[in-house]
């Protein structure tokens, strides 16, 4: 069930993003739709593949693919809706893609009794792969290796689940929402330290 | 055998598209094998994690590997046979391979009995695993996320094989035979949408 | 035993040369974690896909994370040791690496009873997986392809392996060795063949 509704949240967020990214660089609707699923499915499987979850299961899953393809489509039919802030709402995506992959992955690192900072690798590595594919497919640098604020959250994320402290349903939904607010205030105050930033950080 | 006869067909043609992209990039000789080995196998890794073959399958296939590297050699034998028209080499022998992994995707997806979208999904994303590794390895934007006409074809493919119109084995080598044509036609005539085309389009 | 060691040596090397290409492209602390654990698990990941390891099994490697992070600490704690030499450091860390990793390969290819060249295109996918991804990952065409006096080195190893001539444990361990100092006096006296080099060649 929790596993369900995160991939629920996670893979039409990273399939958005992507369809944003798409729009970004000038692609045409078919691009927009491969580079949405390719980012959302391409992040599964890698999540998949490293936490040991056959891949195929992506296959049976249609209703996470027609929530995709929906998401997707309001991106399309509503391309000047994200206009100058295109940049704002990839982060908003990428934040909620991100974070619930990187629960899974603390959560199943945890669950099979590994130490804190395995749990911690186990949590950045299951979170970053949407997101890197993304960029990569761009033909841009991986955002998550220039703003180092994105692996911060990651590591609280492990470091929440791998301790033990959060490990209840609420609880995760909880972080989930808290790492997003966190990840988008840091984007609103400049908390990022990336050398690409324009604006002086607080 | 249907799977035998397109793995022969797949996996040389995206060995020599991407011999042909070595040789693009001033690759030298063992560049040029590498880079072509990666591309046909790599296609094949997607592939066969995607659809749940055991990806040590490859090593059985000595057989795959000599096609793959007998095919490299003459592109390496013969480099200024492909001249000015390296563009149109190797957007043949993408589509061919694209065309043979795509069918594959269909129809294992086809046999378990999902719905016509995750089909044409599961179509795409094994259709282009191939030529988009190909595309990062060489440092370019992958083909095709620019070039929107690809996804047309493999989705036609999706369409005709999910729908459980063509599925016997000759009905799927016609539809091979066509989606090349129809992928090389759209070259020749200009059907390519890119925003990279030179000439004006139909 | 000898899997043991030739991942104890390949995943710290393959870590501390990918902190150093982080340091280089100027990502901060938590990217150059990033991309060191990428690096190296990420070939790792690679490699255990391509010869059929469990890839969960990485997750019970605590020991094999713990060298990686202490390596990689190592390579932030003094940032100013490596230098204008970097390239160099990149090159031999990364030369340990993917000798460690071809040499798995090799074996792995070379114990189900494959021909010569199966276990040599096995030892070169095994081998350059982790460079491969790094290179990627920091905007980078894959060193791999342009140099390709790295082939040759993996094809010596794969032919050494795959003839049944080097098989026993001290024969792999001095292979290992003699590889590596190959590979960087192809670097000192220039043998390396790359268009890119700014001296002339021997």
């Amino acid at each position: 069930m929790l596993w369900d509704i995160l991939n629920i949240i996670g893979i039409p967020a990273f399939a958005i993003s992507g369809a944003i990214v798409a729009l970004e660089e000038k692609y045409d609707l078919f691009g927009l739709y491969v580079l949405g699923f390719v980012t959302a499915f391409g992040g599964g499987v890698i999540r998949n593949v490293l936490i040991g979850i056959p891949v195929t299961n992506l296959w049976s899953q249609g209703n996470l693919m027609l929530a995709a393809l929906i998401a997707m489509s309001i991106v399309a039919l509503f391309p000047y809706m994200w206009g100058n802030r295109w940049r704002k709402w990839i982060l908003f995506f990428d934040a909620v893609g991100l974070s619930s992959f990187a629960i899974q992955g603390a959560l199943f690192a945890h669950k099979m009794g590994h130490p804190l900072y395995v749990v911690i690798v186990a949590t950045v590595l299951t979170g970053i792969g949407g997101g890197v594919i993304r960029d990569l497919l761009a033909g841009r640098k991986p955002a998550i290796l220039r703003e180092e604020i994105y692996a911060i959250w990651c590591i609280m994320i492990g470091v929440c689940v791998g301790s033990g402290w959060i490990v209840s349903e609420l609880g995760l939904y909880t972080l989930l929402v808290i790492i997003v607010i966190l990840r988008m205030m840091s984007v609103h105050y400049h908390w990022n330290l990336s050398i690409y930033r324009k604006h002086p950080s607080v």
